[in-house]
Parts: C-alpha cells; sequence; structure tokens
C-alpha cells in the first residue's frame, strides 16, 4: 500500500494488486452529515446526489452512459464523517472513472430544476426508510445517543429540512467542504500509483483550495426513547459509550462486540437464539468516529418476548465482563483475522480499507500492523473494556407494540449493583 | 473449471483459482420450496435451519465453533429449488469445512427439543418480513403469478403450516430429497479438484440413494393483489411470464431486464428517477426456474404519484419493445460482461456460478461460452421477447394506501391496442 499527499494537496493512497483484471477508484470527501449547521440538516446526502445530476460538461445521462457503456459502476454513499464517491471499472477505464469522479466533485452543476427532481427522489427515499422499523429503530438510535448534536442527526434529513435545501445552500456547502485538502483518492486493483498521480493532479485543477472546518465535537449522552408501532416484531437496541477510530482500546471495544454478538459461536447468538429461540438474529456493532464511539446490541422479537430477550442481554453482558476464556477470544480474532485476509481479495474492500486507513491514521497501515494489534489484546483487555462501556449511560431504543423488560434505568442500575463491580 | 459426476452419484464442480488464500465450498441440494406437498409447506427451509442445530457427532455449539474458531463462516440459503450450504474458509480449512457440510447434511439430530426452539426462530424470521411493506409486496409477487402451484408458495412458510412440522416430517423429506444423486458439490479459490474428490467420497459415504423426485411442472399464471397498508409509500411491482433458465431465449430476456432496469442508465431510471423525480429506485429482474421464469419490474413511491409512475412503466415498455438500439444493447451487454469479469474475482461468485451451470446446464459452461452467448443478441431479439412477454397475462402487485393508475386488465389492454402489435 503506498501513501502520499500530493501537491495540490489531495491525498493519494493505492492498493496494487497482481492478477486481477479490474480496478476500484474512489473519492472519500471528509466531510458527512457531521459538518452540517443545523440550519443544513441533510446537505451533506443532497449534494451528494446532485453530483450525478450533470456538471458543466456532461448532462446526468452522459454520467450514467459512459460509465456504464465499459460495463462500470459509480456510486456514492454519505456518512457521519465522510462522503465517499467510487466507481469499479476494468483496469483500462481507469482514467474514465478518474475524470469523471473529477467532474462530479469540482463541477456539479447545481441546476434549480434538477435540484427541484432531485428533492422528490430524496423524499422518497426518507419515505421508504420510514417504512421498514428496523431502519426507524436505528435512525432514531444515535439521535438518542448523541441527543442534540450533529452526529445524531439522521444523515438523510427531515422532510422539512431537505425542503429547505436550495442552491446558493449547496454551493457554500461545497465551496466550504469540498477542498482538495479533504479529498482523499483511493484505489485498488489493477492500478498503477504512478499513474493514478498524474491522473488525479490532471483532472483535479480545479479543486478548490478552502481549508476544511474542523467538525464539531461530539460527546456521547444516552437516555431512552420508545416508538409505538404496529408490527409483529419489537426493535429493541442498546447503545453504550464506544470508542474512537484511533484509540488504543479501538480494537478490545470491536473484539466485545465479536464474542457478543459475531457469528453463531458469540454468546448473545448462543443465548437467545440457539438456547431460547426467541430471535432470528441478533448483532452486536461497534462504530467508532474520529472522537468517540457507539457500542450497539439489537435483537428483534415478538411483544410477548421482548422482556425474557431483554434480561438474557442484559445477564449476558454481566457475565461476560467478568469471564472472557481465551478460547472465545482466541475466536474472535480468528474471525477478524480471516475476515481482513479474505476481504484482501476484493479490490472495493481494499480501495474501502486505504481510504480508512488514510483518514483515521494519516498514513498506510500494513495488514501485519492489524493483525499485530488484534493479537495483543487479552480476555483481561476485553472485560475492562466492557465494564467500562457499561459504566455509561445506556441508549435504550424500543420500537413496537409493547415495551416489557429493564428500563434503561433499570439496565443501569443492574450493571452498577452487579458483583462485576467488585472484579474490576 | 471441472465438472464430474462422482462414483457415489453426486456431482464435483470446481473453478480453482490461483494467488487467493481462501475457498468457498459448498452444497448445492437440488429440493426447495417446490419440492414441497401442500402439507410439508416451510419444510425445505425448516430443514435447512435444522442442519445446523447438531448432528450425531456435533451439538450446535460445536458446529458453529469448530468453524468460527479457524475464522470461517458456514451459512445456508433455500430457494425454490436449491438448498444451498456453504462455507468460506481459508484453504487449510478446506477439509474441516466439507467435513462439517457433510456431516450437517447426512446424519443432523433432528431432536424434537431443537425443533420446538427452530420454530420460534422461523417464527421470528416470518414476522421480520412481515414487517417491512417491500417483502410482503415480494412474497405476495409469486402466489399472484404462479398462483395455486407450489413455486408461488412463499419459502418461510406460514405462521401455521410452520407449526405443523414435525420430527417424522422432516426425516421423510430429508430422505426422500438429500440423497447423493441431488447434490452438487461446489468449490473454488485455494482448492484443488483432486483433493476434493476424495475429501467428498470419504466425508458423503453416508449418504442416501433414494431417486430424487421430479419437481412438480409450474404454470405462469398471471393475475392481481392490491394490500393495504398505511405506509409513505406505495410498493409497486408488475410482473410477466419470462423464460427458463436453459431456455434460448434467457439472454435476450436478460438483457431486456438490463436495458430497463439495470443501472443509472437504463430506460425505467431515466423515465422515473431522473427525468421526473418519482421514486428513489426501480429495477428489472428475471428470475429463471427449471421449466419456466418471471420478468419483474418494482418501484415504490408516495400515493400521490403511483398512478403517474405505472403510466410511465406502461408507456417505457410499450416503447422500448419496438425501439431498442444498438448503443444501449451494447451498453447492456457491457454492464453484463464487466460483471461476470468482476465477479471471477470473487471465490464466493465462481462457487455460487459453477454450482449453477452444474444445476441448470449439468456440465461445466465456460466464461467464454457465456459471453458469446451474450453477445449474439440482436436488438431485434429483445424487441420480439419483450413483445412476447407483454403478451403474458400481466400479474399486478401494490400494496399501499392508494392504488392509482391502470390495473392488470387495463395494462393488458393498452399494450394489446399499441402499434407494436403491427410491428410484431
Amino acid at each position: 500500500m503506498r501513501y502520499e499527499r500530493l501537491d495540490n494537496g489531495m491525498t493519494l493512497v493505492t492498493d496494487e494488486m497482481d492478477n486481477i483484471d479490474s480496478a476500484a477508484v474512489g473519492v472519500w470527501v471528509r466531510a458527512g452529515a457531521r459538518s452540517e449547521t443545523a440550519a443544513e440538516h441533510g446537505m451533506a446526502h443532497f449534494l451528494e446526489h446532485m453530483a450525478f445530476k450533470g456538471t458543466a460538461r456532461r448532462s446526468a445521462t452522459e454520467i450514467s452512459n459512459a460509465i456504464e457503456a465499459v460495463g462500470g459502476e459509480i456510486n456514492a454513499a454519505t456518512s457521519h464523517e465522510t462522503t465517499a464517491y467510487h466507481a469499479r471499472v476494468l483496469s483500462e477505464d481507469v482514467p474514465l472513472a478518474v475524470d469523471i469522479l473529477a467532474d462530479i466533485l469540482t463541477a456539479p452543476a447545481l441546476s434549480p430544476d434538477d435540484i427541484e427532481r432531485e428533492r422528490n427522489v430524496i423524499l422518497q427515499e426518507i419515505g421508504a426508510s420510514e417504512d421498514v422499523p428496523e431502519d426507524r429503530a436505528f435512525d432514531a438510535f444515535p439521535e438518542v445517543a448523541f441527543s442534540g448534536q450533529p452526529l445524531g442527526r439522521r444523515i438523510l434529513g427531515t422532510r422539512d429540512s431537505v425542503c429547505a435545501v436550495d442552491e446558493p445552500g449547496l454551493r457554500g456547502f461545497l465551496g466550504r467542504h469540498y477542498s482538495a485538502e479533504a479529498m482523499t483518492v483511493a484505489a485498488a486493483g489493477a492500478v498503477s500509483h504512478d499513474a493514478l498521480r498524474d491522473m488525479v493532479l490532471g483532472a483535479f485543477e480545479s479543486a478548490g483550495h478552502e481549508t476544511p472546518s474542523e467538525m464539531p465535537i461530539a460527546t456521547y449522552v444516552g437516555g431512552a426513547l420508545d416508538g409505538d408501532d404496529d408490527g409483529s416484531e419489537v426493535q429493541w437496541i442498546l447503545g453504550l459509550e464506544g470508542e474512537a477510530s484511533a484509540a488504543p482500546d479501538f480494537w478490545p471495544v470491536t473484539l466485545a462486540a465479536m464474542v457478543l454478538g459475531g457469528g453463531m459461536s458469540s454468546r448473545l447468538f448462543q443465548a437467545l437464539r440457539e438456547d431460547r429461540g426467541l430471535v432470528y438474529d441478533t448483532s452486536a456493532f461497534h462504530w467508532a468516529f474520529r472522537d468517540t464511539g457507539l457500542f450497539a446490541i439489537h435483537f428483534a422479537t415478538q411483544p410477548e418476548t421482548v422482556g425474557e430477550a431483554a434480561e438474557v442481554v442484559v445477564d449476558t453482558l454481566a457475565d461476560a465482563a467478568r469471564t472472557i476464556t481465551d478460547t472465545e477470544l482466541d475466536r474472535a480474532k480468528a474471525q477478524l483475522r480471516a475476515g481482513m485476509l479474505m476481504a484482501r481479495e476484493s479490490c472495493v474492500s481494499r480501495m474501502s480499507g486505504a481510504a480508512r486507513n488514510a483518514q483515521v491514521h494519516g498514513r498506510a497501515v500494513s495488514k501485519e500492523e492489524r493483525i499485530a494489534a488484534l493479537a495483543a489484546v487479552t480476555p483481561r483487555d476485553v472485560e475492562r473494556v466492557m465494564r467500562q462501556m457499561m459504566a455509561s449511560a445506556p441508549t435504550l431504543v424500543r420500537v413496537g407494540s409493547s415495551f416489557g423488560g429493564p428500563d434503561a434505568a433499570e439496565i443501569a442500575e443492574r450493571w452498577a449493583g452487579h458483583p462485576m463491580r467488585g472484579a474490576a
């Protein structure tokens, strides 16, 4: 993997792979929903949509025709901290992909007619997410965990905020956030670092150079929200304060998520599904941000069994925080390690990994270094971070027709009164 | 790619890849929801779940611990015609994966206690799919298209049919359908065909040899269903009679789906989203089965705009059936061709592709042969199959609070009266 700060202020990171014929190339812009002011809510995602609606040189149809005529794909995604635009093409079409990416990022047309049409598209996207109970729960979850802060706001915006987006607003957001200094070009597969450098310097010549503003600091808060819903299942998400992307405890917390909810051998899958048949699926996540993190456990079950399942989660965490074994931690490490190695066979995964390393660590991070960091974690590390997280104020979001089981305050009390405290 | 009928009646198909360290290996059993009698509804999927609940040699926990201790993954999926069990592992763990797959497929414990627990899990899975309007629409869709036939029944079963599943039923289904002759082992990546042959012959020694019964013939029927729903969006799915997996017109119909709904340059994406902002997404599918096929177009939009969007779909198809251009067909071919080439970089895709070739064509089909078949299709072929499909009775499934636009009979009349008839 090669990492380079280019003369024009951009970062270029590449992961050349032999023996494959295709490539993935993308631009990661360090701007997302967290970069928005309250009045700009939904703007980062709206701008991502507008990038594909035409530029000074190409209509929307010409953009999609050009990339799809060579069998390529182009897409984009907006997260809280990043907006990523990426293409997958056969190797001979990398120059075309770079040219299109540069065009849509530096010279989007942002025509008022297109803004109106795209507003409707985004309102449909909001409607679609409102229709899925699990999406409703996961949208509300960060709003509770990071209450009143940009990191808590939903990325799509609200119907009202999307209706308020206009051309001057989009141009302002573009100018302030899409500067060369905020952009990382990441590529993997059948690519050459040196050739890409030339392409990027040429294609992004007109990129702006405003100093990117810092994202506002986020503070985990916690809290509770119950949403009425008449669905068959109750959605239940418990959150705790996690770790930042570059924090020393990033790996112990990530391993805690694996031990609790990663795969069929995990404690929660065994306890909730295999031993009791209470859920179809359960999972544990660790979302790491620049300055904070969010740890979460999710399941869905029928209204009659949500209380029992919630008790099982609370007890399983209390127990795990004192009893992580070498065997289960080795298994969790093997899962993450094999996942890393298998992901290396996909140029899309390697592009994303290179971009993440560039943005989080500001350098290339080798596979060996990541595996060594993983290997160094001990069962006591995982227990320690679990107890630390369980001392944070829980976030509890439930969406359904019945909310049996402990509420957020009871969960905190239960853990505070638990003998695990003595062991800490 | 190598294809071999083994002495024990099984089929082995492998796709060896250099320069990767992992492998995908799976068993495709020629039995699925279509193989069930009415009284067995949901049995194929239930048996797939039970495979992981323990065997004569291993408990459920031992199965998941064994594969996850080496960082592997094991999973399964039930479709109408096939139940597939597959593992992804590092190359040195292929023998373990084959041993576990053989164990769970030939000697599942099927204990009554586990059946009760797994029944609850499947009821949760049904509940989860009931809670998503898009899933409700797509579950109802084949029930209308293949009304009253096994191919139309939903794979999960109903609450009632799942409650009726018992141990003798599962053992009967296993004995009748999981014979060596019905099983294809497919593997890709860091594997050796010759080594796999030995592993498979050893591990599957106790597989049964009942002659697999033929699946009942399916006939496309068409029809209409409107489902009430108070969601933000209306789900709209239009179906037409497609082609069987090995039919001469398989590729023209698949290309029709690409031209209409594949990617951003497709006619429906351009008409519904880019030109009018009516939808967030739209897609066209071609599901091919052994003896028939189902072609489908889907979108979701707000109740106020469903009528307009439906008119756009009907007009777009009427227009496309007379006006497919060389340029757009070349683009559709390039998309499918590049998709095939990029999929070849993933051992999971190559395993699945090899299994599909073995089951559909009974032999290895080279990449060159598939690309040549694709290249031979002309714009007139695509227009011809479109007109043919549009002469079948439409299937129209709508789920929402308002059902504006033409109904199934009006769509058929509109197309029948259209000048495209004269051009046929």
